[in-house]
């Protein structure tokens, strides 16, 4: 216990805003949300130059196409960059580390790398990738959120590991020359839907700043939608890629566990593999969501990562999907299914009306939408807040116990003030043998679908809503099943924007009546006057390791929502 | 508690000898084992036909050219296996049950399909595969070597599921044109490398009778020795498949977790997910281990057992192994790691000699061999020793408590006689991340092999001993690493025959001075006269998830052999 863990939090966040340069510094101060509500686009755009401005605005496969043909140089694309993450964090806190002068380096050897071969590196030559503060990059540190694990290695000093040891999927990103610059906020533990700790304070959503920009991998979330950032890369257990990816009106991937290396990469409660937490990307666009898939999957993952299955990247999944959906010819219908609302909780009314915005897009394209009725899903919830639980939240509080810092309302509210008592071994092992149950139960749900399509085959996918909030004022995002169920079955998910919130469509039906606590929460923390401009997404879900279709059929439906 | 377990089991015993009709009686004793050490080959000949022999004596694939194209009906092929696993039982006690009513008029159904349609119902046609006594299939009980579960479904009365519920991996094999006819003997719990229980007692080895059979799935490895069966399925948590597939001569595979579907299937401390035992195929050939794989991949499993990953059959990981192998023209030379003894225990003389003729093989046919020298196996095991005690033994227990019956030896040596405290979810949480860190440090040393082969690429394979016995003597099976090592990596390992045990080749080291206890018991259990003539296999191991490749590989290298 240390009584300063103030001091040290306040030291870091001033080293934060110091490793800016001067001449970045905003200067102004940015007006309340009252008075600005939305940072984004022409707000933040004031500090920029028209150049860092199209830089910036450039999705990463458009960036990839100019720096590996030698039209960018990784320095300029590196510095624009730089420069609106920088000015992102002076509006947001949005993050926990910016390291501009080993970036800018970085980029010069890529340069250079390009003037003599006259080739890029690798697929991501020159290409910004932001990390949310988990992951371990060479010559910087990771907190996790934790103040205790402020100049330590996992919060353990003298390990010689600290600002040297690099998770696998960084190396991988580096060698297939992504540059790095920045690591993104998250809350302590990540074990929370919202951005909050004790080092930058509470993350904001730039669009609305009303609202949370949601969790756990929220600075990313922020970080996108300012535009600070092409892609970055997040994790997700209960769906903190997916959350702040909706909230924030970009894309988040949640692959099936063993698609993606976790390897090297710290986490809560590691070790529990009940419920495994996942990488993978958020992006500004899907396709650049598809490319860095197919660069990391190209370095062959499985070989450095012993939990990562031999699944190389299957052009085939994805070109029976265009075939079938017209892209080369062959035109097909599809079958979706639709979940308008789980077993529990109404979703607020921007969510449903996004729902209805994607069923009438597929349903105008020709597709067969059909009700998606599976087994409760509050039922198989019970299986993922059980495994947070198996070590009574030891992991949690011994972290927060290195510094004394008092745990965030998010975190206490589920793991309290202090360790509870373990989950036994046979606890556990019936925990895991409700879930493969529950798993299956599921899985024969989806099979019998080809009962219900006009093509006798099981849907392609479902369409859901990932979260029944469209934004969420700070501390009121408690209803996690949306998102959480799809970690349960480990099916894959991407989270794609669909609408925003708009006062004048998304009334409230003051008629309404909830039925329980959690569906009453929901309905109440809705203020229409509040989440006005607030974006939306929904997610559509894949059977397990399907990202490849999955990808594709975002983007189609996206494309039908243009 | 109930005081009559001995009754019950005794019941059951007479059940399947009572099951066998009245001409297929043995009518002699078999004479002991000083007069007739093995009765496979010529000795249980000589109670069948010559047309039986010809069956029976035919593999897999071999019996599936002929049941597939008419040329031999199901009911002949069926009722030959089971009058020669009827004679294999009264001989050695190998199985938990028979039911060739149920089997012949399932083989007539197939014949009535093939003469109605004309072609096979699938590319199982007709073949009889024999089920360890884990498996569920309709018509028949499951004891898992409990005499607790005769008359139950899985030591419950009353479920409606007795008899009636079957094993995905069962109604795969039957949709694909199987047969079944028999469950074969287990040890109860099947945590024992021996086969052992209290219904049908100790099972020996057909090829030598002062020796065990193996175990778990020992009666599956009697049966085919005897050649009751052409193709059997087991199951392997540390050795279950390979042990007796190598102690009777035939071949089994330890496919990874995830490839072949277990949902169904009970299984000691069912939800211990940290060391997933696995299903695989025994069989008299390695073409019938291939040919059922393919056959059950066909089914499209992970459509069926959320555990399964999609995973087709790969026939390029085939076609690359045979082009490299020479089988389709182009020939290159490969590269192999050959593990002569690992870091506690020495094997025994004709396992080391077995060694020997792989490298000689292999090196005669231009391949290379380099010394495998991989991270500890005894430190590596520690993952699985734990991970089997994570409920202090209480399933076990609780199975036993059903009807009273005392722990077999190999159970009460591990399990003691009651149950002991459980592991906490913070030390399951550590033993899962050890073993992931044990699973990265092998990977790393497979790829640094690429610094020391020819080619510079990673060997492709190694070959191990996967037990330091020759066979055994009734409960001295005791050093586990060899094969359970395995287990804790995930790796594919085939089992193969090679070798017998030579009283004149094999001669005891009288000047070895063994290293420590376990040393010691190998040292000793090991008699150059007992053991003359016993099979003597090696496994052949690949990375995860890559059956396809090693079996290919212990089909080069048993021809080889030849």
């Amino acid at each position: 216990m240390s009584p300063n863990f103030e001091a040290i939090a306040e030291s870091k966040a001033k080293g934060i805003l110091s490793a800016i340069p001067d001449h970045w510094r905003l200067g102004i101060e940015v007006p309340p949300a009252e008075e600005q509500r939305d940072i984004t686009g022409k707000y933040v755009q004031q500090f920029l130059t028209t150049s860092e401005i199209e830089i910036t605005e450039t999705d990463a496969v458009g960036i990839l196409e100019k720096t590996t043909t030698g039209k960018w140089s990784a320095r300029e694309v590196t510095e624009a960059f730089c420069h609106r993450a920088a000015i992102a964090h002076q509006m947001t806190n949005c993050l926990l580390d910016i390291f501009i002068d080993v970036a800018l380096e970085h980029a010069d050897t890529l340069d250079a790398y390009y003037l003599e071969h006259n080739k890029p590196i690798g697929p991501l030559h020159g290409l910004p990738v932001s990390l949310k503060d988990q992951f371990h990059v060479k010559g910087a540190e990771t907190t996790m959120g934790y103040v205790g694990w402020i100049g330590t290695f996992e919060g353990q000093k003298g390990t010689g590991k600290e600002r040297r040891f690099e998770s696998q999927l960084v190396t991988d990103l580096r060698q297939l020359g992504a540059v790095f610059y920045c690591k993104t906020s998250v809350p302590p533990s990540l074990m929370s839907p919202e951005t909050h700790n004790n080092i930058v304070g509470y993350l904001l959503n730039p669009k609305n700043r009303h609202l949370s920009a949601g969790g756990s991998s929220g600075g990313e979330g922020a970080l996108l939608s300012l535009r600070g950032s092409p892609l970055g890369m997040g994790t997700d257990i209960g769906g903190s890629i997916r959350i702040p990816a909706s909230f924030n009106g970009v894309y988040g991937l949640r692959s099936s566990a063993g698609r993606l290396p976790y390897e090297g990469t710290p986490n809560s409660m590691d070790g529990q593999e009940s419920i495994l937490s996942v990488v993978g990307p958020l992006g500004t666009t899907l396709r650049s969501l598809t490319f860095v898939m197919k660069a990391l999957l190209s370095k062959q993952p499985w070989l450095h990562d012993p939990m990562v299955i031999e699944l190389p990247w299957r052009v085939e999944h994805e070109s029976r999907l265009h075939a079938m959906i017209g892209n080369i010819g062959i035109s097909e219908k599809l079958s979706f299914g639709v979940m308008r609302r789980d077993d529990v909780v109404l979703p607020s009314p921007p969510v449903r009306r996004a729902i209805e915005l994607v069923v009438k897009a597929l349903e105008n394209a020709g597709h067969e939408v059909i009700e998606w009725q599976p087994p409760s899903h509050s039922r198989g919830l019970e299986t993922a807040v059980e495994a947070w639980m198996y070590d009574g939240g030891e992991d949690i509080h011994n972290a927060f116990s290195i510094s004394g810092e008092p745990p965030i309302s998010q975190i206490s509210r589920r793991y309290g003030a202090k360790p509870v008592e373990q989950k036994t071994a046979t606890e556990i092992a019936a925990n895991n043998i409700t879930k493969r149950k529950y798993r299956k139960e599921y899985l024969d749900y989806w099979n019998s679908t080809a009962k219900l399509t006009r093509s006798g085959q099981p849907v392609e996918a479902f369409i859901s809503p990932l979260s029944p909030y469209a934004g969420t004022k700070p501390d009121e995002y408690r209803y996690l099943t949306y998102s959480t169920i799809i970690n349960v079955l480990d099916y894959t998910s991407v989270a794609f924007p669909v609408t925003h919130a708009d006062r004048n469509l998304d009334v409230v039906d003051a008629d309404y009546t909830p039925a329980n606590p959690a569906d009453q929460q929901v309905f109440e923390s809705y203020d229409p006057e509040i989440h006005h401009g607030s974006p939306v997404g929904l997610q559509v879900v894949g059977r397990r390791l399907q990202e490849e279709k999955i990808l594709s059929l975002a983007q189609m439906i996206s494309d039908l929502l243009l």
